[in-house]
This record gives C-alpha cells, structure tokens and sequence, in this order.
C-alpha cells in the first residue's frame, strides 16, 4: 500500500493542508515542533509526495502534451524520440496523444491536457491556427506543421526550397514529363512542396498538366493507391512524392505496372527516414531532420515554461536533397 | 490567465481545502449556503478542476504510463497506437516512455510514474521480471515480451508456433541450408523463434549449423549488418530474419551482394508490418496483431484499475503465416 499524505497527516496529528504546507516550504506559520514531527513521519514512512499533490501548491506537473497527427507514422516517431530525448533528461514526461488528423481529437485532448495542468503543450497539427486559442493559457510550440498567426516558437523547414531542389535535379536530368504526388487535406509542408513544383516548372519553361498530379492520404497506402491511379493514366517519367511513405507505396504501384525504377520511372520522396535508403533501389528524397526537430522543440517549450517572460524562438530547418539509386537521367527525346 | 482553486477559495469566501472537499463530494459537513456559494463562483468563473487537484482526494489521475523499448520501432508505434485507440475513449491519457532497451531506464521511468500517481502501467520490456517488484503497488500490464514470474496480466504471441511455421515451410519447398537472424538481448520472443527453428530442423532431421546463424539489433540497420556477415560466409538458400525490419535490412543487404530475392535467397520476416507487403518483392512473413495486443493491454489495465479485486486476464494471441513474393521452392539438389 503507497503512503498517502493523509497517513502522514494521521501520523503526525496534523491536517493534509498543513503536511502539503511544510513540503512545499510555505509552512512558515507552523511550529518548528510540528514541521520536525511531520518530517519525521515523511521520513520514517518514506513517503514521496507525488506531482499531482505537489502541483496543489506548484501548479509544477513536469508533464508536457504532445499530439501527433499519427503514431505510427515513421516521421513522428523520429519526432517523438527528439522530444523524449531531451525531456527525460529534465524529469519532464510526455503524455502522448495521437489524433489521427482530427480537428475534433485536437481541440478534446488540449481540454483533457489542460484539464491535467501540463506544463506545456507541443503541437503538431495542420489546423494549427484554430488551436491556438484555447492553447493561449500555456507555454506551446508549434512543431513543424501548420500556417498560423504567431510570431514566436514556431519550428519550421524550408519545404518549398527542399522540394523546389527535387523537380530542379529532375528538369537538369532531361525530365520533361515529372509528376507529383500531393496531400490537400491542409497540411502547409504539402502545398509549399506542390507550390515549389508549380515554380519550378515556371521557371524552367515546362508546361504545368494537371493530370500529372494526384492526391492521397501521406501513408504508404495512399501513396501505392495515388500512384497507380496516376502511372495508369499518364508516361511521366518521373515521381516527386509527397514523402518518403508514398514513395514507398509508389514503390509497389510501379512494380505492379511493370514499371521498373528508376529505368522507366524516376522517384523522389520527402524526409529520408531510415528504411529509406535501405529500399530497392534506395531511395532518393530531401532529408529534413526529425529528430533534432523533436529535440529543439521540447528544448524551447523547456524554456519558455522556467523563463515565461522570455520570447520562444523560432527555427527553420534546412533540408538536405540526397541523391540514391531511384533516380536517373533520361533521353530527352522523351 | 487560469482560474486556479485558490481563486475559488477566495471569490467565495472559504479556504481551497472546502472547495476541493465540495467538489469531491465530500463537502457534507459545510452549510448549504457555503457549497451554494462555491459551486456558484465554480459556475461563474467556469472553473475547471484539475485532475492533479482532484487527485489529491481521489487518486484518480486518468493517466496510464506506457514504457516502450524503442518508439520508432515500427511494431511498438502500432502496439501504442493501439492502447492510445482504447484509452482515449475513456478519457485516459498515456505517458509515454521510450526506455531505448535500457533496463536502468526503465527503472527510472516506473520511479517518475508512480510519483506521477499514474493509475496503471503497461510495460513492454526484456527485464520484467527484475521491474515487477517496483510495480506492485500499482496495476500493470506486461505486454507482449518478458519471462516472468506472474500468473495474471501477461499478454504473449505464439511466438514458438508461429516461427516453427515459417521454418516448415521452407523445408517443405525443399530448402536445406536455412539461415536464422536473431538477438540474443534477452528478447524472450526472439528466444522462442530460435527454439522452434532449432527444432523444426531437428524434425526433419536436418543437421543444425551454428555458422547458419546471426546475431544483431533488431532494427533494419541491425539486419542489414547481420544479414551481409551472415550472406558473405554461407551458401545459405533460406534466411528467417528475427523480425520484419530485419528481413528490411535483409533485402539491402542481398541487393549488395548481387543475390536476388526469392530466385537466390528466400527471406521470411516476423510482424507483418504496414511496410512489409510493399516491399519488392512483397515479404512472407509470420502476422502478428500489434494494433490488437495494445488494444486489449489497455482493455485489461482499464478492467484492473476499476476492478482491482478481480484477476486480469492473461491472453495469448495466434499468429498467421502469410506467404508472399520473398520466398520460392529451391532446386533439391543444392
């Protein structure tokens, strides 16, 4: 059976009120004599008053909230153990919550985290801005996702001049016919990748067609089913992924079609996680940073939770662009 | 700015131990006036009461730890996606551990929870045994892994059956020389698929070869590296990899060395991750139902922690043999 601050109180003839006082050093008013009998019973008994009971007085949880979009999703796991890795250092735990890309699931777990007075909030959403009010009560980082209305602690990654790099390496290989695999459900890194693309072609004189786009959900599911509706319909020699997930999806809808890459079909994907360059052929694809995004963010709401009155940061991320095995020239007659 | 209890305390005239006694329906011995009072200033102020505060009389905190070996690793993000799935319809939260296979971690983790007066623990971990005495004073849950010593909560796979499945197979499409990934951690799974390799040869009366098998991380950079060690000494024709990642690691690792898959080497993988039926070619593989096990952790911890005088279930779930494109008959006479 754990000890209670009600044995402690019992033990020592005094109320919980007044144990909770001489622990969090506000017992002032109390006699030496009973502060030595009630460390004395804290002692003896080996009670450890727990951050619930603390947080009466403290309002410190040495909690924070996190929620993801998707658990399970290999970018936010890399982005969970940023996080982990920092707070653990801090005696902060995480309370994870996921939820599954609903505005509905959101706007729940920030009461229910509120309602348990976490320290802060970290949030990785597309609906970011919308959030933000009820967040207004405590410390929060925007992590990587999410146009939105504020001037400090936001982490972003330079997605447009990352995917603009892609369709460029791909134009300077002789590709003329390059699709792309987008997601519109609201997601800013998506439509900054698509925004680059269009650019890209722009500047490069190719006609932009339509029908070399195709949109789906940012699994590896929804990219085999995006990109086989798309290699059905169209000769593109070239696939820029919406992330590293689709490509792999795109991977299967290839093979299906008989199509090998990269001979017949160049890819790219976004993110370089860690199977990716493990893929036949490895795959090429812009790296950004997952963990060390993850890790800043824990680093800054840290900060901003011990000196709230300084301002939070904000950092863009650079990407990388890392050429594998997925991607090659082709006849420019094509 | 947040309404605390102290506020309440002072807008209606009493101290914060009469609110929080009257909020918790222990406010019996207070006139109807004063709980009039408060229950007036809670309204008003839309005053939400935490559950930090609130635990401090119930000791109910709706929060659960959840300590995971590895949160990128792609069967646990599903094992929590999972508990998360049940949880979150309760209103309970998850704190989330990443114990990177680290046992004093993990030590440190169940410290931090039981201070956090989480109201249960699910805990996947090679060291139960040794954890489970920190753990008593609190529900748990041991999922999936671990020998250990209790004779309620164990959720366990037919790890032995499953992997003596996959191992017939191979010997049935006339293989010989079988290879086999494992890690020697302390992984019972990881045990138990060795086992069953060892002794389906020795049913068919196949010679066991140590230089057969290989030891590494169970990561798809740790199959990569044990399946190339592994690939350079042998002739083997058949390769069982610890588990999907491996098998993931396995496929770059044959790449390199010019083997092709399944026509030079058939490889099987243990899961069936989201991933595995996209790689090319799509891999045989031995099911298990990740989602399912956190589903029913949760399910059972839940149970627990409301039922406590009733004994939590143990639940052993089935695997399934599913054959895909990475494994072909062999010429009998190699």
């Amino acid at each position: 059976m754990k000890i209670t601050i009600k044995d402690i109180a019992e033990i020592s003839g005094v109320s919980t009120t007044t144990v909770s006082q001489i622990l969090n050093n506000k017992g002032q008013r109390f006699s030496e004599e009973t502060k030595r009998r009630v460390m004395k019973a804290v002692e003896e008994n080996d009670y450890n008053p727990d951050y619930f009971a603390k947080n009466m007085i403290n309002r410190e949880s040495k909690t924070v909230g996190m929620i993801v979009p998707d658990v399970t999703d290999l970018f936010f796991s890399k982005v969970i153990e940023g996080v982990e890795a920092y707070l653990t250092k801090k005696d902060y735990m995480i309370l994870l919550c996921n939820s599954n890309h609903s505005n509905e699931m959101e706007k729940n777990y920030i009461k229910q985290l509120l309602n348990r007075s976490v320290a802060g909030v970290i949030l990785a959403s597309p609906n970011a801005m919308e959030l933000e009010t009820s967040l207004k009560s405590s410390p929060y980082i925007l992590i990587d996702r999410g146009i939105n209305t504020r001037v400090e602690g936001n982490l972003l990654v330079k997605e447009y001049e990352g995917s603009y790099e892609s369709v460029q390496y791909l134009i300077d290989a002789g590709h003329k016919k390059i699709g792309m695999l987008t997601n519109e459900s609201g997601y800013y890194e998506m439509t900054d990748r698509y925004r680059a693309y269009v650019q890209c072609l722009k500047d490069n004189k190719l006609i932009y067609h339509g029908e070399y786009i195709e949109d789906g959900p940012v699994t590896i599911e929804g990219g085999y089913e995006a990109a086989k509706r798309l290699l059905e319909r169209t000769d593109i020699t070239a696939l820029c992924c919406g992330n590293d997930q689709m490509a792999i999806g795109t991977y299967r809808a290839a093979y299906e079609l008989g199509l090998k890459i990269p001979e017949d079909l160049s890819v790219i994907g976004f993110d370089d996680l860690e199977i990716s360059s493990y893929l036949n052929p490895p795959l090429t694809t812009v790296a950004q940073p997952a963990f060390e995004i993850g890790y800043t963010a824990a680093t800054y709401l840290f900060q901003s939770i011990n000196s709230p009155e300084q301002k939070i940061p904000n950092r863009t991320f650079e990407t990388e662009f890392i050429v594998r095995g997925s991607t090659t020239t082709v006849d420019k007659k094509k």
